[in-house]
């Protein structure tokens, strides 16, 4: 791709280049918009800080639905702004969560595959403006996305207006990279023939209707990098509990060392767990994900891993200029979805998926909170693990086994918020070992679990709980009266123990 | 088809005629079992009884997989004896429900599509034996099934050995009405090649190695009936909020007067619903459902319901003469499907379900517990409910908001055990009125579902709750402490008011 202007190949558009701050003077009070962006990656970022500097000297509010959390701070300072009505379907701002939860603006949790269906279906507000970064617009007016596809190919579908950012600091060479793929509407759908992780289904941007293209912003500002920090002696015992795991499956028949295709989560565990297998015996290995982190690239470099699909790229900063610096190297092992195909149950039970997500906390019977402090404070949102647990091979969360020197445990008797059912949880990772939970009841598991995964300092109180509930019997043997006394005792104490 | 004999077209299978005392004799200790019976329809009856009779005089245990509950009071008997290990993925008898909650049997709650995943991948106990009631074996070596197909075609491929029974009571009819379709391995699969509620995708019985054969069995015993109870004031007022809903989809363009095909769980609330269909404006209508009941037949004698694809038919002592005495009028309206293919989300997600279910008990958030009474004691399993709900254009779940004349609120605080988890509930439904969750903030549910589904009893104790939990804030308030007194009220005092 050219530079500036040449970046714009449908040549009626380029009559539309506008500045952000035009662009952000159009949206209304109370209007929708869709912005492109999910995992920090290939967020538009000059027309909303353009609105966000307009909301200095104007009160207005709107709605912004996302493909998942941001970058460049613009979640941060969409609620220091204080102009976020509702937001969906994910978030990862710690101000945005604070207000989430002093209950100053609404967040919708949503997996992350399904509000494709809700926009089509027009159950929740309709776009009125779609603000999508990209590289460029081709001479047949597709819009080629940049580090992210995310829900950019719905929003410009189903919004009203179309704003374009165009970030001459993206790699060029992601153009060819991505495949955008229309399911349609429900109830006139084909199958989705994608077969294999490297399938190439639909078409390399996102078409529009030019007429709708109301301004074309140029930027240059490259993506946040992600925050993950490095594996740790905790996250590399959990790397090797899960690789002993997949062992066991390999020696049982169940997989061979090429696995299946890997999912793993956002965030700073999951990217560990991946590193894991760079000195594994585990090769010729495929990503079927909905965010390629650091870890990906590793194996790719290693010659561990063949393709990886995705939704996005999110890297950190040091990593970043590798790979976006010799993209040439990687651009035939990788393709970009929508997240409605990156995390499509249709897919994820077809190619069955090994996913490996990260819990907040997780209780002796294998329900996941993934969501929720205590039961009440939002974190960032389910984002995209209930699509791959639900229908994995293998559904497995990762947690470390305490939290704050001690002062929390992850593994508790009841979770205090349930994202992820008994019925979806196959293994359950900590520090301390793993619990196989398939094909066991109840009474089977909290043992597993008790035994297996959670930290010594809290073992025998976790016994002392499960012994009670057995005297009083039920499939989920329960004392629901101190079911989330440990809860309540860290809000009291400051401490569970 | 013939009789007897005649029914075994396969001639080198005309030999293995046995009886069920004989049949019963190879099982052994520990073994494991897979037994045909979805819903009380179709299940295997002679053998299960003579392994019974077996057990008076000698001790043994099995496990025992089937499709879902069975009937001809199988469960109980097994429970009775004493005979049941590990009991997947589904049951309904009293008996059974009361000695694994006291722990004298393992139960292992799982959504009905998934049990295949895990008979394919070697997860779970290899069957030892299939035992598959069948109205006859073709002359390429095709089993028959009656009137459920269930785990059915799964456990003949998988299992070590077969026993056929073959039941001259069932409607010889049926033959032709199943479509037995094999997904095959994760990993290696095609798309499901299933568009429309009537597409014939597979062949019509169970392919079966001849070899593995041992014996067949002839009986003549019809299932038990559904035991489903006619509706009442409060089914019929359900019924009313819920077409009324429907009509206000209807008005906002999102649906027609055709619905979308709709999935219906077992039960007197769900039958009873769909009852409601039958003097609505809703017309030309489809049914793609786990198991047909009542209701959908009387649409279908009322020119409403055009096609209906399940994995079980279970009717009313009643209505079973009536329609199996005229099954030639339906023959063209049916098919029935393995639970995998019935069940399975990528056929619900690409058709677009209305999915209407019942809960026990959802709280103020929108999350179901559909399985455990007060979060411990088991009462039949999640069956199907997970797989549509999760997938369903629309996420119905339905309850008589209160039980036992007032002394339980099917509307609680908090949920004492999560099935169906906030993310995955659209609609839910009392005999007061509907709450439309979709699009909404855990803040904006809260406030709805108190006003519109609970019970006056409970109205105002309900809103302190939530006006006390909403001072200590929070993206999902609570007060974590007084989240289960309302169950912990009722097993003291015997009431929740």
């Amino acid at each position: 791709m050219g530079h500036t202007i040449e970046r714009i190949k449908a040549i009626q558009l380029q009559e539309r280049i506008i500045d952000a701050e035009l662009a952000a003077s159009w949206i209304q009070d109370g209007m929708t918009l869709g912005l492109s962006g999910f995992t920090r990656a290939g967020d538009a970022k000059a027309v909303p800080l353009a609105l966000i500097k307009r909301a200095e000297t104007e009160s207005l509010k709107v709605n912004v639905f996302t493909g998942a959390s941001l970058g460049s701070d613009i979640d941060r300072l969409f609620a220091e702004a204080g102009i976020v009505g509702k937001r969906l379907p994910f978030q990862a701002d710690p101000v945005m969560r604070r207000k989430i939860n002093e209950g100053e603006m609404l967040f919708v949790d949503h997996h992350l595959s399904q509000t494709a269906e809700w926009i089509k279906a027009g159950v929740i507000e309709p776009i009125d403006f779609a603000i999508i970064e990209a590289l460029g617009i081709t001479e047949d007016g597709l819009i080629i996305p940049t580090t992210s596809v995310g829900n950019s190919a719905l929003f410009v579908q189903y919004a009203k207006n179309v704003i374009v950012e165009i970030n001459t600091a993206q790699p060029a060479l992601f153009e060819g990279i991505h495949d955008i793929y229309d399911t349609g509407k429900q109830g006139e759908r084909l199958p989705i023939p994608l077969t294999h992780v490297d399938d190439r289904i639909g078409v390399p941007g996102i078409p529009v209707d030019l007429e709708k293209v109301r301004g074309i912003v140029f930027t240059h500002q490259p993506d946040s990098p992600s925050t993950i920090a490095s594996a740790d002696e905790e996250t590399e015992q959990m790397a090797e509990h899960l690789l002993n795991f997949l062992r066991s499956e390999v020696r049982a028949g169940r997989l061979t060392k090429r696995l299946a295709p890997l999912q793993s989560g956002i965030g700073t565990v999951a990217n560990a767990v991946l590193q894991g297998l760079l000195d594994s015996e585990f090769d010729d290995l495929e990503v079927y994900s909905e965010v390629l982190q650091d870890a990906v690239f590793e194996l790719i470099d290693a010659g561990k891993v063949r393709f990886a699909s995705s939704s996005s790229i999110t890297l950190s900063e040091e990593k970043m200029k590798q790979v976006y610096g010799n993209f040439e190297k990687y651009r035939d092992k990788l393709i970009l979805r929508p997240q409605e195909i990156s995390n499509h149950p249709e897919i994820i039970r077809r190619l069955g998926l090994i996913s490996i997500n990260t819990a907040l906390e997780f209780d002796i019977y294998g329900n996941v909170n993934s969501t929720h402090v205590s039961g009440t404070k939002m974190m960032n949102g389910i984002g995209g693990s209930g699509d791959f647990a639900r229908n994995a091979r293998l559904s497995i969360f990762v947690t470390k086994s305490i939290a704050k020197g001690g002062r929390i445990s992850s593994v508790v008797p009841f979770a205090t918020h349930i994202d992820h059912t008994e019925h979806d949880v196959d293994i359950v990772v900590t520090e301390q070992g793993y619990a196989d939970l398939r094909g066991l009841a109840p009474r089977e598991r909290a043992p597993r679990i008790i035994e297996n995964c959670v930290h010594p300092m809290y073992k025998e109180k976790m016994r002392d709980y499960y012994m009670e509930a057995l005297a009083r019997g039920g499939q989920t043997p329960h004392v629901l009266e101190q079911a989330f006394s440990w809860h309540a005792k860290l809000a009291q104490t400051g401490t569970m123990l």
